[in-house]
């Protein structure tokens, strides 16, 4: 059965983007900060075309994640402030859906990313990468919107979540606008090395009123 | 030389109390969920007059936060919130500096618990604390805005947080307006049992201009 997880990196103080993100800053002022440990692994590095970097567990765990995925879900947002910063060859090489409002052609890269655009909402857009998927999982790459959206929707079967240990003070929240409901989640591992702490959580309870 | 420390569960997406938070639901609804891990530790009953409860290194942890404590420092709102909860013999069994705007006169409890109200600010309060304490810490008790004000004066030494794989949705955030800075901090520590996450973190640059 084909899972929906997200990979995400979030500062102390809840945020995944510093302030002031757009396409010269898809990570807002500051924001870059949440990727360093992981621009450094060795896994990171190959999926990116570059050699070297660091071995260790947290390179496998990041290599596991890209592969058992075999297609992305993005919101539109992500999309619209990144898209430039990933050039002609992003690093997806799947199949992306991007949730969208308005009809587009599919915008397609070389190394087999090809981003699509999907107007009939998170479900719908969930069942085609699902489908695209085949019996891989569907990673759902952000941004905070539509991780919001897919919690309190009940679809976000698994979060890994990485707590980099740094306090940004303003930006994009991960957590926010999800309603005054509280989700229970199971915390199935924990390692901490480079300082940032990593969390694989499964929600356990649905959302409910508090 | 004494440092000040403040040892603090907070919910995954940031919440110290659930919303609605007064003297009928000190830690607002929803918020007690934020203590059950610390409820049932051998060290926290004994602290509260109980017997019996879970041994291991999370009481440890808990014993060595109450042994290391030589005074409290305390907002204004956690003893107006709390204060009724807390009874005529309250856990705390040591001098508390409450920052207060009005002067008034201490509140004396049995058990050696005296809340005394100071009025001459953070770092007046601080510097009393640190006399009372002696050749021990002082223990930040909250609430957020306390806490908040410390770090963003640079006098929190240590923040001892424990993260509760849960999401409330709404309440009081620990970290808030404290402004687009960032502070980066030092993880000495992670340890996880109990599905709660345990860091033990120091500020290694100050704030700065993100």
């Amino acid at each position: 059965m084909e899972r929906l997880f997200s990979d995400i990196s979030m500062s102390l103080d809840g945020f995944i983007a510093g302030p002031f993100a757009g396409p010269e800053h898809p990570l807002g002022i500051g924001g870059d900060r949440l990727h360093q440990w992981v621009y450094q692994l060795e896994s990171w590095r190959r999926q990116h075309g570059l050699s070297g970097g660091v071995p260790g567990p947290e390179s496998d765990a990041m290599r596991e994640s890209f592969e058992r995925t075999g297609a992305y879900l993005m919101g539109h947002g992500m999309y619209r402030v990144s898209s430039q910063s990933w050039g002609t060859h992003p690093p997806f090489s799947k199949p992306v859906f991007v949730l969208s409002h308005t009809p587009r052609e599919p915008d397609v890269r070389t190394g087999g990313t090809t981003f699509m655009f999907v107007t009939d909402g998170l479900r719908g857009a969930l069942a085609r990468a699902k489908d695209a998927a085949g019996l891989r999982d569907v990673c759902l790459a952000g941004g905070a919107d539509i991780i919001q959206q897919a919690i309190g929707a009940g679809v976000l079967d698994e979060l890994r979540l990485h707590i980099v240990p740094v306090l940004l003070g303003s930006g994009t929240r991960l957590f926010d606008r999800i309603g005054a409901e509280y989700i229970e989640w199971e915390t199935s591992r924990v390692n901490g090395a480079s300082g940032t702490v990593h969390l694989t959580l499964r929600p356990t309870a649905p959302a409910r009123s508090a």
